[in-house]
């Protein structure tokens, strides 16, 4: 038995594609960041990062196991199920690669830009031009990626494109559009497109109606 | 045959911790960047993301394969000797977690902390106050973990160890030390006296004698 605690954000959509994507049954738990419910002490005891998603698993003889960090979770998914992630070779270390990149620079460059954009208390220019600067930055990076690559880790959709998606999917918050990165339109267009995503976006939507 | 391009900084001394630790030969080749070579032509159609570390394994029929990100590198390497990470289950699922909370959490808080506070053109209160009290906040989080864990990720010594090992290294930068966090001191102490560990210390400070 899986049990998702998740809210409508960048992180969270990850584990939801990934969920639905590979067909696993899941109960999903609202958990509205935007009330703070990620500093309640019952969720604080579920990952002391106070951050979500987070993911446990129940096995029939009632041991849990809970894990966070969005990607550690799709990793995990991936190698219970034996797909989204290549079982070896180069194609698996590419994932790997546009994980992390995903992980320490795309995902930083987007929050940080849109903190910075829409709530400090008071204007930063030096951080507003930093983080929109860097979130620009690596969206080319990723569109050089995508103009050799069908999807960001190779021929194969794989958790890294869903991890991808999480914050290009969200990319508004950031200030960022596809207008100068064509290769990045083309693959976002196809990911959005899938049904396992949809179903995904109307789940976490549900859980914020006015987001 | 493996070739590592690296300088001394937080994310590049955790490849070369990986290969120490591992045994294995390498060739390591310097690249500035306090001289800004991470951005000359060469480096960059190594690299397209313009960071350092990045590994060349070059197989005995020639074919060059390159990584980029340092965590991609050690996952890599782990897999590829089958040491440093555990095969499956909780203990495998840990590792990731670590690796990933030590790449979007930790990292990027340590990184932009020392830059607001030291290099910025102009004071920015407000990001200096947002990411010296992350900073603290996730060091705060790695504590709890340890005050359960000998490692990070369980008992036995892996490579999200040699991960959050790069940024702790330099953490006069972020402006972070150990006086409220006696549960990482202890572990940073234990992962510092490792042999393989000064071994990669001694070849990435030769790189920049004076840093």
């Amino acid at each position: 038995m899986i049990d998702v605690y998740a809210f409508a954000t960048p992180n969270s959509i990850k584990v939801l594609i990934g969920l639905e994507e590979l067909r696993l049954d899941y109960t999903l738990h609202g958990v509205n960041v935007l009330k703070g419910e990620q500093k309640d002490a019952a969720f604080v005891a579920l990952n002391p990062n106070a951050k979500v998603p987070v993911l446990v698993d129940t096995a029939a003889d009632s041991e849990r196991f809970v894990l966070t960090e969005s990607a550690a979770i799709l990793v995990y998914l991936a190698e219970r199920t034996g797909h989204l992630l290549p079982e070896s070779g180069e194609d698996r270390a590419r994932v790997f690669e546009q994980l992390f990149f995903h992980a320490s620079a795309l995902s930083p460059a987007f929050g940080q830009s849109g903190f910075f954009q829409r709530f400090a208390a008071k204007p930063q220019p030096i951080a507003i031009d930093r983080f929109t600067t860097e979130a620009r930055r690596v969206v080319t990076v990723l569109n050089g990626v995508l103009s050799e690559r069908r999807f960001v880790a190779g021929s194969e959709f794989s958790i890294a494109d869903i991890a991808h998606y999480g914050w290009l999917w969200r990319r508004e918050f950031a200030g960022i559009d596809f207008d100068d990165a064509p290769h990045v339109a083309r693959w976002f267009a196809a990911i959005d497109a899938r049904p396992a995503v949809q179903r995904a976006v109307a789940r976490v939507n549900a859980l914020a109606p006015s987001a």
